[in-house]
């Protein structure tokens, strides 16, 4: 008989959020689900990761018949203490986070703790997938997308990834009759284009609080920006090595020191 | 007469930090400087961001002659700040995070504030460097790494840095003179193996503290570990797109929906 698949699931929104509610419904039919989530929302907490202070963890009852924990650090922080000290060591066969309130498509995708903390359990060579939807409401339906992770979860589980551990997958926010399918894409060059609004508190302080307007610097229609407004899911495969190789040549002439191999 | 360049300086160990002021004392003379550091240590940040509470930015006298504020948020938090609330638009020649006390080699770059700050002003079509040495004392010896940091500014302002917009410099803990020179490298498959320390704090409570060891997967000589290991100052360009390209068509058979365009 096969063994259960044992599938960690967290996200950034923290554990209180919808979309981590909806993702553990689905996800449960597909194999014992370990839930750790962050106790408190953290959003755009990119890669962070608490060294300096300890970590708190907490048994807590969030979903019926499901183990779960809240833990005071951040998303990251989620995946790493999960590994250690809940799952021991024993390797997670799938890990999922979201589902996102809010895009985690094109340039999002440094800034996002929910993408940031699949890429953690990717790093541990466990496939994993972040999913998001293009709603920042605490209200979004994501009841259109059930079917779509169901697909995406089953094959992964089935047939593996290819070549990568990580699939960022961002739903766009049209009823289900408008879903016009999977695609996979590269990640638009489209970003927040962002400007502070200065205030003043109530003693008289100024403070700066940021806002800001999405923009897409990319013509492409293979990237995710394109997939999401033409109707499709967007599943961009993800790494983690930032190295720019095509920029290495160019700059050999920054080496001061010839060096012999 | 060319105009004077205009270098953003910031970093992820805060305002305080003595690595902050040498890089402050090297580059003064390169241009003109302003400095936006973090009020606090914001190591492990990598690209957190604050969205969901206001930020503080206060003018300090921490630099002779230098203009220069703290902000209450993280490294890339300082970078969108000094870009809309201090420059107002106007665009830095050049952003310089660091210099790091500790390691922002191998896969480390993608929990790094110091990294993840430059990259920021990267976004922004800005030339931009982080510098780290590897060592994690407050009391580290950045002097044998002055003319090097001199001669990279130097080429970087002068000459540009090839086709990326970003590099990532690693000082190896070695004297001056068993230093070989630069080398251009790619990211290593390297990073931290981890365990979480429990202990009980003064009222009983569990807590749980990030420890572990850095491990060396990679056994390649054209990574920075190598070098670093062998002597050398690594430089990896580093970029910003994460899409795992040499994934995507083996990916193909996850579409459900077949996609005429």
């Amino acid at each position: 008989m096969k063994k259960e698949p044992v599938i960690l699931i967290t996200n950034d929104d923290g554990i209180m959020a919808p979309g981590l509610a909806v993702l553990v419904e689905i996800m449960k039919d597909f194999g014992k689900v370990i839930v750790v989530a962050p106790d408190s929302p953290q959003s755009a907490q990119g890669h962070a990761l608490t060294i300096s202070a300890p970590l708190r963890l907490n048994k807590v009852e969030r979903f019926e018949g499901i183990e779960s924990y809240e833990c005071s650090g951040t998303p990251v922080d989620c995946v790493k203490i999960a590994k250690s000290v809940i799952l021991k060591g024993r390797k997670a066969d799938l890990c999922v986070s979201g589902i996102n309130h809010g895009s985690n498509a094109a340039l999002n995708v440094i800034y996002s703790g929910t993408v940031s903390a699949a890429m953690e359990a990717s790093l541990e060579e466990i496939n994993s997938i972040g999913f998001s939807l293009c709603d920042f409401s605490m209200q979004a339906d994501f009841e259109p997308f059930r079917p779509y992770i169901r697909e995406i979860v089953t094959h992964v589980l089935d047939k593996g990834m290819g070549n990568t551990r990580l699939l960022n997958v961002n739903f766009p926010r049209i009823p289900s009759e408008d879903i016009k399918g999977l695609r996979i894409c590269r990640q638009a060059n489209a970003k927040w284009v962002e400007e502070f609004v200065e205030g003043k508190d109530p003693h008289g302080g100024t403070y700066y609080w940021l806002s800001g307007e999405f923009v897409n610097f990319d013509k492409g229609t293979d990237t995710d920006i394109w997939a999401l407004d033409n109707g499709y899911i967007s599943i961009v495969p993800v790494h983690h090595d930032l190295t720019n190789y095509q920029a290495m040549d160019s700059l050999q002439d920054l080496v001061i020191t010839e060096v012999e191999l």
